[in-house]
C-alpha cells in the first residue's frame, strides 16, 4: 500500500522591513507553482511568512507592532495566493501573524493554517510554545519578544484529516518540544507541517551557536521517528536585516530520516513524495503506543511546569 | 564553574548461555580495573550484564527462567565486583534480573542498579517499559518474552544525588520514549545512565533493521538535548547466541553532541570526562522548563495510552 502526498518545502529568503506584503505574496505564488510544475500536492511556507520577523524589535506603541499582523484571511493581500491555489490545484501551510476580535477583546496569536486544494482553510494553529521574553532587553543584539507581542496559543495540539492523511501542525520553537509531537502522535498523527524562524545567533547561549543546524535537525528527526510521522519543518533563511535566519528546511520521514533538503539561503523548494503508508511499520511495532507506552509513570509532566530538585 | 566526572562506558562482548556467572563477573572486574587506571570515578555496564540475553528464548518451565535472577545484590557471585569497586574506588551501573520477595509474593524484575565509590547501593531503578511480547511466537527467528519474564517497574523514574551531581537511571528500550527522559528532567537530572541489549534484527520490522545505529543514538541524542542532560548509553555487542548485538555504546553530552563512542563489537571501554555544568546553559536558557513549558497543553499524554483517531 502506498498514500504518496508530494510535498514541496517552500524555505523564504530574507523579507525586508520595508517589503509590501502584496510583494511578498508574489514570492509565495512564484513557490507554489513550482511546486504545481513538480507535481505537489501541498507546499509549506515558513512562520510568519508574509513580513519580516518583527519581534526582533522592541516597539514603544502597539500600532507599530499591529502593522504586521493580518484582521482577516484571505485578506487584501493574501487573497491572491488563495486565488493561486485554487487555479493551481496545491494546498499550503502558511504561518501569519494573527489579530482577532473575540467577545470584545483583541487578541493577538503566532497562527497557521492549513489551505486545501480548493482554497479552503480546513485547519488553524496557534502557537503554543512562544520563546523569547516579554520585556525589552537592551543588552542583546536584537529582541526575541514573542512573549510580549502573542497570546500563548488556545486551539492545542489538534490534527485533521487533509490531503489523504492525518496532519497536524505546529511553529517553530513548538519543534524543540517532545510533548508538541506527542500529543499530536496520541491523535494518530501522519504529517506535521513547522514552519520557523530562528536566528543562528541565540543571545542568551551564543555557545550554541555553531549547533543550531544540528538542534534543528535533531529535534525534529526525534519527533517523526518516536510518534512514526513524517514531519515538514520549513524555515526562513540568510540575512534578514542584520540577523541571520537558519534556513536549514527538510523533510523528515517516519523512519528519523531527512529525506529532502534545501540548500541555499534564499527562495528555495525542496521535494519529497511522502508515502504516509510509511508510518504503519512504526506505528505498529516499536511504537505501538497501546502496547507499549506507560502512562502511569509520567505523571510529573502535566503536573509541574519546572524542574523541581528536591534530592 | 566546572564539575567533571569521568565516565567508562562500558560495552559488553556477547555472554554465551553456558558462560558462568563468575567468569561474566571478571570480565566486569577487568573493564572496573581498566577505568581505575584512566581515572573514571563511574563505569557503566549494561542492561541484564551477568548473563546472556535470556528474554529470547521461550522456556517452558520457570526454573529455567529463574536461573538467570538474582536473589541478593551483592550475592555470592557478585560480591567480587563490588569488592574491586571499593579497592579501587569506582562505582557502578549494573543492569541484572531481580527475583525479590515482597509481601509472600516472589516478584522479577529488569532492574539496574548505582553503586558509589565506597561500594554501597545508592538507587535502584527496574524497568518501566518492556518491549517484545508475553507469549511465545514460533515464527520469529528469536523471542523478546520481557513482557513475559519480569513485571513493569513499579519505582519511578526517580534521581538521586551521587557523583557529585544529580544522576538517573533507565533501561534499554526506555530510551525511545521521550517520557523517560522528561520525568528525569523535570527533577533536574544531570547525567542518565542506560545499559541496553537490542539486536540489529527486530522480528516485527525487519525494514528498519538497517538504521539500528541511527535509531539509538538519536533518541539518546535528542533526550539529552531536550533536557539539558548528559546521557550514558551501554550496550552488549556482536554475536550472542546467533543474534547480533549493536553495541554502539556512546556518551552524549547535554549539546546533544556524541563525545565518545566504543568502536568494537566486544568488551570495550570508552571514557569522557563529562562536565556536569555543561548542563546550565541549556537548562537555563531554551529548556528553562518554568518559563517555556505548557503543561496545560500536554493532558492527552497521561490521559490515554494508545493513540486514539477521532478525525
Amino acid at each position: 500500500m502506498s498514500r504518496i502526498v508530494t510535498v514541496g518545502a517552500a524555505q523564504l529568503g530574507p523579507i525586508a522591513l520595508n517589503e509590501p506584503r502584496k510583494d511578498v505574496v508574489q514570492r509565495l505564488i512564484a513557490l507554489l507553482e513550482q511546486g504545481a510544475a513538480h507535481g505537489c500536492d501541498l507546499v509549506v511556507f515558513p512562520e510568519l511568512a508574509l513580513t519580516t520577523f518583527f519581534p526582533r524589535w522592541y516597539f514603544e506603541q502597539q500600532e507599530q507592532v499591529d502593522a504586521f499582523f493580518e484582521r482577516s484571511m484571505p485578506g487584501p493581500d493574501t487573497q491572491a495566493l488563495f486565488d493561486a491555489a485554487r487555479r493551481l490545484k496545491v494546498g499550503f501551510y502558511l504561518g501569519y501573524a494573527e489579530l482577532t476580535e473575540e467577545k470584545g477583546r483583541t487578541r493577538r496569536f503566532n497562527t497557521s493554517i492549513l489551505v486545501d486544494q480548493n482554497a479552503e482553510i480546513v485547519s488553524k494553529y496557534r502557537k503554543i510554545h512562544l520563546p523569547g521574553h516579554a520585556e525589552h532587553e537592551p543588552w542583546r543584539r536584537f529582541q526575541h519578544l514573542e512573549k510580549r507581542y502573542f497570546e500563548t496559543g488556545n486551539l492545542g495540539f489538534g490534527v485533521c484529516r487533509a490531503f489523504g492523511g492525518i496532519v497536524g501542525m505546529a511553529i517553530c520553537n513548538d519543534r524543540r518540544w517532545p510533548e508538541t509531537y506527542r500529543v499530536m502522535g496520541l491523535q494518530g498523527v501522519e504529517m506535521i507541517l513547522i514552519g520557523y524562524n530562528t536566528p543562528v545567533h541565540n543571545p542568551p547561549a551564543p555557545e550554541h551557536d555553531n549547533l543550531s543546524h544540528f538542534h534543528n535537525e535533531l529535534v525534529m528527526q526525534a519527533g517523526a521517528y518516536q510518534n512514526g510521522t513524517w514531519v515538514v519543518g520549513v524555515g526562513k533563511a540568510g540575512r534578514e536585516e542584520g540577523v541571520d535566519q537558519i534556513g536549514n528546511s527538510i523533510i523528515v520521514a517516519p523512519s528519523g530520516e531527512i529525506v529532502s533538503a534545501c540548500s541555499t539561503l534564499s527562495d528555495e523548494l525542496s521535494i519529497a513524495r511522502c508515502d504516509l503508508d510509511l508510518t504503519v511499520s512504526y506505528k505498529s511495532s516499536v511504537f505501538n503506543f497501546s502496547k507499549h507506552r506507560e502512562p502511569h509513570a509520567y505523571g510529573m509532566i502535566v503536573e509541574r511546569k519546572g524542574a523541581i530538585i528536591s534530592v
